[in-house]
C-alpha cells in the first residue's frame, strides 16, 4: 500500500508499537488492520462517498460538542476544518479501511497538524475521545441517500426527458410490434419510447420511496441503540445538524436503524428493478439499432454497447449480497454493514453512470431510419390481420400462408395477380398501419 | 395426469385431433401441451390464485361484452356463471396449466355445460372468441394484488401487534445487549421487541407502496399495447369492472404492464427485505430460546421452528429467479410471465405463512424467564462500563480483566476482597442496569 | 389437508394427544407440526425421491439390525417389507411432511399393519426405537445422487446424442455467423451444433463430478458424526448395503457430510452451468427459428416454447437459496437441509424434463430451410471480408459503404454495374463461403 | 482519469482526431472509449491478471508469426520485449480499459519506442495488424487459470494443512457438541477440525477439477470459432506455446469456449461453494471465540474479523452476476465475458486472502482454554443420555428436568441429593464424555 523504503513514525495501540508511513494520517489500529487483513485489493476498498459521509457525521458531532460545552472550541475547530478538508476529497488517500477508526484517526492527526501538534502523539486531539458506536451507520444511510439523491435521481431524470422527447418525436412512426421474437400488430415508435420513459418515472419513484427510511439515522442509540452515554433530545439535534449540513431530510432512530439494514435492502431492491428496466430498455435499443439480421440498412444508425447491459448484471450480483447480509443481523448490530454500504454504492454508481452513457450515447442523437421502418412494417405478413373484417379469417389466412410459403408480399400473394381476393386499391384502403395503433374511436 | 385407462372423448386444434379426458373440462390445445411439455410436475404448477384471476378477468370481460351488446346475454350469463364458480374454486382440477387458453376452454366448456351442450364442441360457446391477449398479465396483476392485500399485509398486521404488545409487556425487563455475539451494554427486552415490530411494520409499507404498481393492467393493450380491436375506453372501463369486482383500486396501463413487469420485481423486492427482516428477527428469536449454550435454563422456553427461516431463504432464490426473468423481456412482451407471478405468489405465502406460524408459535405466548435474563445481566462483564465515571477507565479496566481471568464477578474482583476501587454499596449505586438503557435526561 | 370430517383415531406424543385421521398412516408427531407450522402448502412439499430414499435407509438399517441381532426378524421383515412398499410409492399419500419421524411413524404403522396390530398403538414396532439422527442427511444423498443418475444424466446424454446426430447431418450447412447482434463470418451449422453438443457432454461432466461427494454418506455419524450407540464398521456397512440395494457407489463420511452441506451446494452449481447452457442453446434454437423479423420464410420450421427457457431460470434462483442455505451451517449441524434437497431436486427435475422436451421438440426432428439460410449468407456484407486479399481492404470497404447504403448486394456494388472493382466471374471466384469455415490448410 | 492540463498528442481513429496525454502509452480508440463510456470509475476497472494474460497471449502470437514467417523479426523482437513489459506489470498504469484495443494500443505504442519511432504514429508496429478477435476469451482463460492455480490454491493448502495440524493437536480435547444451536452429545475439537480440513481438501478438489475446461483455449478459433484467416494447426501450436510460456497445461478449444463460457459459471460454482465452507467454518470459529455469552473465560482467545465472513457473501454476489452473464450467450458470441472475467477474478482474489487470512489469525496460533472446554461440557445437561443404558430413559429424562429446572449438574439433581438414581461413584463410571466421541468397539 506504501513504498517500504519511506520514513516511519512509531504508533501504538493495545497490541503495542507499530511503524506507520510519516506521509500517512491515520494510526496504529488503521495500521495493524491493514497488515493483519489484506483482503480483496483496491477494488475491494470502500468507495469514497462513505468517507465523505463520515465527514458530515464527524463535523456535526463536533459542533455539537462544542455547543454543549463538551468540547473545548478550539480543539472542535480543528476538528471541524479537518472535517472539512475530507468531505472536499483532500484527504482521500489517507483511508485505506474507511473505518470509524480511521476516520477518527486521519481527523484527530490532521487536527493535531493544525494545532501545530505532533503527528501521532494523540495530542491534543485524541482518536479515540470524540468517537462513539453508531457512526459507522449513520454514515452508511447519509452516503446512501445522497448519491441516490444527487447522483442516480438526475440521470435517471435525464433518461426520462430524453425518452420522453424522442416519444413525442417518434409519435408519428408507425412501425410493426415484436412479441416472442415475432412480428406483431404495429405501434408507433413513440409508444414503444414512451413506454421507456415511464419505466424509468417508475424506476425514479421507487428509489425515491425508498429514501425515507434511508435516511433514519442510527446517531445517538450509541452502541446497542438505547443511547447511553449521551443526553436526552441528542439523537433529535445530531440529525437536525446533519439535515442541514447536507440539505436532505435525515431523521433519528435507534433500534431498527442500528441492529437490521432493512432500509439498504429496500434501497438495492429498487436498484435492481431500475437494472431489469434498464437492461430491457438496452436491449430493445440495440436490437432497434441492429434489427435486420442481413442489414442493407439499419433502422437506426448508432451503437449500444453492450458493456452496459453487464454493468447492469453486477447490480443484480450486488443485490442478492446485500440481501444476504441483510438477513444475517444479529441482536443489537449487523457486522455485514461494510460489504451492504459498499455494494449499494457501486449499484448506484453503475446505475447512475449507465444511465448518463445511455442517455448521451443511445437516446439523445438517435435518428430513426424511417424508410426502413416502414418497408420492414409494409413486408410484415402481420397486417394481414387488418383483411379479416373484409374477407374473413379463413381467407385471410389462406394469403399469408401463400406469401408465407412463396416469400412474396400480402397484395402479391392475394391480389389480383395471386388469390384474386382484393383490389390493390382495396389492400391499400383496408390495410392502414396508422389506424391499427390504438382502439376504435368510441361511437 | 390422468388416469390412462379412463373413457376419452375427440378434441381438435390446429395440429389435429387429440384425446381428453372425458371428466376433463380442458380442451385441445391444453391437452396438447400437456403432453408436449410435461416439465416439473406438481410442484411446478401455477398457484390457484392465478386461476382465481383469471375468472374475474374473464367474469368483466364478458359482462362488458354483454353490456357492449357485443355478447348474446344468455352466453354471457353462462360464461359468468361459469367464471364465478372458477373463483370459487370449484373447478381447480381442470387447471393442470393456467396458460389463457386453459383457462379458455374451461370456461367454454363448463358454459357449454350450463347451457347443455355439448362438451368438446365449442358450440355455442367457442373458447377463441371471446379471449384478448393481455389476460394473462391482468391475472398476474390481480393474483399479485390480492393476495399480498388478502394474505400477506393481515399477517404481518398480526404479526406487528403481537410484537407491539410483546414491547410493551416487558417494557421493564433490563437484558445484556449484544453486538459480535459478544455482551454490550443493556437494553430492555421491550427496545428489542419494539426493533422487531418497527422492522414488521416498515415492510408492510414496503408491500403497500408496492400495489400502486402492481394495481395497473395491461387489459385493453391487447397484442402490443395499443389496444386494436378495442374500442376507445375500454382499457378504463375493464380496469373500472375489476376494481369494483375484488374491492381493489386497479387501474388501466398499456405498454409498460404488458412489456416489461417492472413491479413484479419492486413487488418480489419488498418480499425479500421482509425475507430479511424475518430471518434477523426468527434467528434472535431463536437465541433468545436458546441463548446460553450450557443452559441450565433457557430465557424463553419456547421453540422456533428452524424450517421457518428455510422457507424465508427461499423467497431469496424466488427473488433472483423473478429479477433474471423481469430483466428478460423484449419488445412488446416478456415471456417470463409465468414463472414471475408463480415465484412472486409462491414468495407471499411463504412469507404469511411463516408470519402466522411465527406470531402463534413464537411472540404470543412467550414467556421470558425474567430470573435468569436478570442473572446474565448482572454477570455480565459489560456493567463495567459503568464504573468509569466512578473510578476512571484504567481501574475499571483492571477490575474486567481480573474478573475475566479468574472467573468472577466485578464486584468479586473490584470490591473488598479483590482490587477494593470500591465497596458493595458503592457497586449497588453505581452499577444500576436500569440507568443505562437511555440517554442522561436533560439538564 | 384431510377432511375435518373423517373417522379420527387419538394418538399421542410429548404434548399429549392428537386427533389423526384413520386413513392417515402417520402419527402423533407428523400431525403435530400439519398444524403448527403448515407453511406453503402443497407447492412446498418435500419431493418424492426424498421419500423413496428414505425407504432405502430404513430397508437397509432394518435388515443391518437383524442381522446383527438388535432386531426381532419377524419385526425387521415387516419393516423391510413396509419400506419396499413405500420405495415402490404405494405410501406416497402418506408423507405430508418427509420428515425422519414422519416416515418412522408411517413405516411403524405399516409394519403394525403389515402384522396384524392396531394403528397407532406403537406396538410391536415402536417410531422411534429404530431411528436415527442421520436418516435425513442420508437420505438426501440417495435422494439427489439417484435422480441425477437416473433421471438427469439419460436425458443430458439422449440431448448430446441428437445434438451430435445434428451436427453430422449440418456439416455441410454454412451459414452467416452472428457476433454482437450482427452478421459475422460464415461457418456451417454444423459446427453450431457441434459446439452445443460440446456444452452439454461438458455438462454432464460436470454432473457427474459432483456425483462421488454427493454419493458420502453421513450415516452411522449419528447425532454429530462420531457414531455414538453405534458399532466400529457399522458406518461402512450401511453405506455397503445402501450401494447394493441402489447399484450406485455410496461411501461413508461422517462429521463433515452430517455438518456441511457443501457437496448439495457443488452439485447444484454444476446444475446452475447447465442451465446456463440450455438457455444459450434454447435461445439460440428459438432465433434459428425465427431469425428473419419480416421472416418470409423462417430458417427452421418448428416452435422453441420459451416457458422452457423460464424453467431454467428457477434452476439459478434454487441455486441461489441452496447457497444461503449451505453458508449456514452452524457446528454439528445444518438446518437448512430439507430446503437444500428440495430445491436440488427441483432443479434436476426442471432440467430433465426440459432436455427431453428440449430434445424432442427442438432437435430431433428439426429441418432447417436450407434455401433461406444460403439466401441470408449470400446477401450478407460481411462476405465482404473475402475480399480483403484482391481487391485490399479500403477498396473492399467501399463495396460494403455503398452496398448497405443502397440495399443492394456486394456484386451490384462492386461489379461492372456499380465501383467496378471486379467482374461477376472474378467474384465468384473469390467469394466462396465454404472456403470460409476453417482454417487455411498448411503448405 | 489524467490530468486535463496535461500536454497531449493528436491520434485519430474511424470518428476522427482525439487528443491522448502524452505520458499514455494506449492510444485512440481507448481514449474515446473512455470519454464515451465513463461507468463504474475505478473499482469497476478490469483486474490486472487479465493484463498479465493479455501478455502472454500477444507475446505468444508475435513469436509464432515470426516463426511463421509473417512477421518481421525485429517488429517481433520489440512486441515481445513490450509484452514481457506487460507481464512483468511495468505497464499497468496504461490499461483504463483492458479490451483487445488497449492492449494492442499499448504494445504498440510500447514497440514503437522501443524501435525508436513516434508514439501514435502506428508505424512500423501497427495496433491493428496483429489483433485477432479470439483474445479476450484467451486472455480470459489465462488469468483465470493462472490466479486459481497461482494464488487460491496455494493459500487453500496452507489452511487445509494448518487445520489438519490443529485437528491433531487437539484429537484428545473432548467438548459437548451443537446442534439446533443446542448442546448436543460430545465430540472431539480435532474431529471437528477433521471435518474443516475435509471441507477445504474438497473444495480444493472442485477447484482442481474445473481447471480443464478453463484451461481450454478459444485461440485459433478468429472470428467465430472457425479458424478463418489462420492456418491448420495454428490452434494446437499456440496453445503449447502459451502452455510452455505458463506451464499451465493450456490446450485449444474453438466453437464452445468462444459462444460459451460455461467454465467461468462452472469456476465459479466451485468458488461458491468455497465461500459456503468458508463461512461455516469462520462462523463456526468465531463462535468457538465467543461461545458463553457471559463469558467469564472464552473457550479460546483471538478474534475473528467479521469482515472475512462479509468478503465471502461477495462471492455469492459475484456468482450470480456470473451466471446471469453466463445465460446470455448469443450465437457465436457472449458479450458478457469483461463482467465475467472480472467477477470470477475477484472471487478468486477475495477467497485466497481470506484464506490467508484466516490461516495467520485464526487457525495457526490458536490455542483452546482445555479448561472451560471441559467446564462447559461437564455442565451439560446431554450428558444425560449416557445414564440411559443404566437407569432407563424416564429416570434419566427426570434427572435432566430436575437440573433444568433448578440449574444444578446432573450429579446434583440425581445424586443422593437429589432423586438418589446413582451414587457420585456410579455416575463417574457412566458419564466418560471420552467414550462418547465414537462407536462401540466391534465384539
Amino acid at each position: 500500500m506504501r513504498d517500504q523504503g519511506c520514513a516511519t513514525r512509531s504508533e501504538s495501540d493495545a497490541f503495542g508499537p507499530i511503524e506507520v508511513a510519516d506521509s500517512a494520517l491515520w494510526g496504529a489500529q488503521t495500521q495493524r488492520s491493514i497488515q493483519n487483513f489484506p483482503i480483496g485489493g483496491a477494488a475491494a476498498r470502500m468507495p469514497l462517498p462513505v468517507v465523505r459521509a463520515f465527514g458530515v457525521v464527524k463535523k456535526c458531532a463536533a459542533q455539537y460538542n462544542v455547543d454543549a460545552g463538551r468540547l473545548e472550541p478550539r480543539l472542535g475547530q480543528a476538528i471541524v476544518q479537518a472535517a472539512d478538508e475530507l468531505i472536499a476529497g483532500a484527504l482521500d488517500e489517507h483511508f485505506p479501511l474507511v473505518t470509524n477508526m480511521n476516520v477518527n484517526e486521519v481527523l484527530s492527526n490532521r487536527a493535531i497538524q493544525l494545532l501545530g501538534g505532533v503527528v501521532g502523539s494523540k495530542s491534543p486531539v485524541h482518536p479515540n475521545d470524540h468517537s462513539s458506536n453508531d457512526s459507522f451507520p449513520a454514515a452508511m444511510s447519509i452516503a446512501a441517500a445522497t448519491e441516490l439523491e444527487r447522483s442516480l435521481l438526475p440521470s435517471l431524470e435525464a433518461l426520462r426527458a430524453a425518452l420522453t422527447a424522442k416519444a413525442a418525436e417518434f409519435a408519428s412512426i408507425v412501425k410493426i410490434g415484436r412479441t416472442h421474437t415475432q412480428d406483431a400488430t404495429p405501434l408507433t415508435l413513440g409508444q414503444e419510447f414512451g413506454g421507456y420513459a415511464q419505466q424509468i418515472a417508475y424506476g425514479a419513484s421507487r428509489v425515491r420511496a425508498a429514501l425515507p427510511r434511508l435516511q433514519e439515522l442510527a446517531l445517538g442509540g450509541t452502541a446497542v441503540g438505547t443511547g447511553l452515554n449521551t443526553v436526552e433530545g441528542y439523537g433529535e439535534e445530531i440529525a437536525a445538524r446533519i439535515a442541514s449540513e447536507t440539505g436532505l431530510p435525515f431523521a433519528p432512530n435507534k433500534f431498527e436503524a442500528l441492529a437490521a439494514h432493512d432500509a439498504m435492502v429496500e434501497a438495492s431492491g429498487a436498484l435492481n428493478v431500475l437494472a431489469c428496466s434498464l437492461n430491457k430498455i438496452a436491449n430493445d435499443e440495440s436490437s432497434l439499432c441492429l434489427q435486420t439480421s442481413r442489414a442493407r440498412s439499419s433502422i437506426m444508425p448508432g451503437k449500444v454497447n453492450p458493456t452496459q447491459c453487464e454493468a447492469l448484471t453486477m447490480v443484480m450480483g450486488n443485490h442478492v449480497a446485500i440481501t444476504v447480509g441483510g438477513a444475517q443481523g444479529h441482536f443489537e448490530l449487523n457486522v455485514f454493514k461494510p460489504l451492504m454500504i459498499s455494494n449499494l454504492l457501486s449499484s448506484t454508481r453503475l446505475l447512475a453512470d449507465s444511465c448518463r452513457c445511455f442517455t448521451k450515447s443511445c437516446v439523445a442523437g438517435i435518428e430513426p431510419n424511417r424508410a426502413r421502418i416502414r418497408q420492414l412494417m409494409e413486408s410484415s405478413l402481420m397486417l394481414v390481420t387488418a383483411l379479416n373484417p373484409h374477407i374473413g379469417y379463413d381467407k385471410a389466412s389462406q394469403v399469408a400462408k401463400k406469401a408465407h410459403a412463396e416469400g412474396t408480399t400480402l397484395i402479391e400473394a392475394g391480389g389480383p395477380a395471386g388469390l384474386g381476393f382484393f383490389t390493390p386499391e382495396q389492400f391499400a384502403q383496408w390495410v392502414v398501419p396508422e389506424q391499427m395503433v390504438g382502439p376504435a374511436p368510441k361511437k
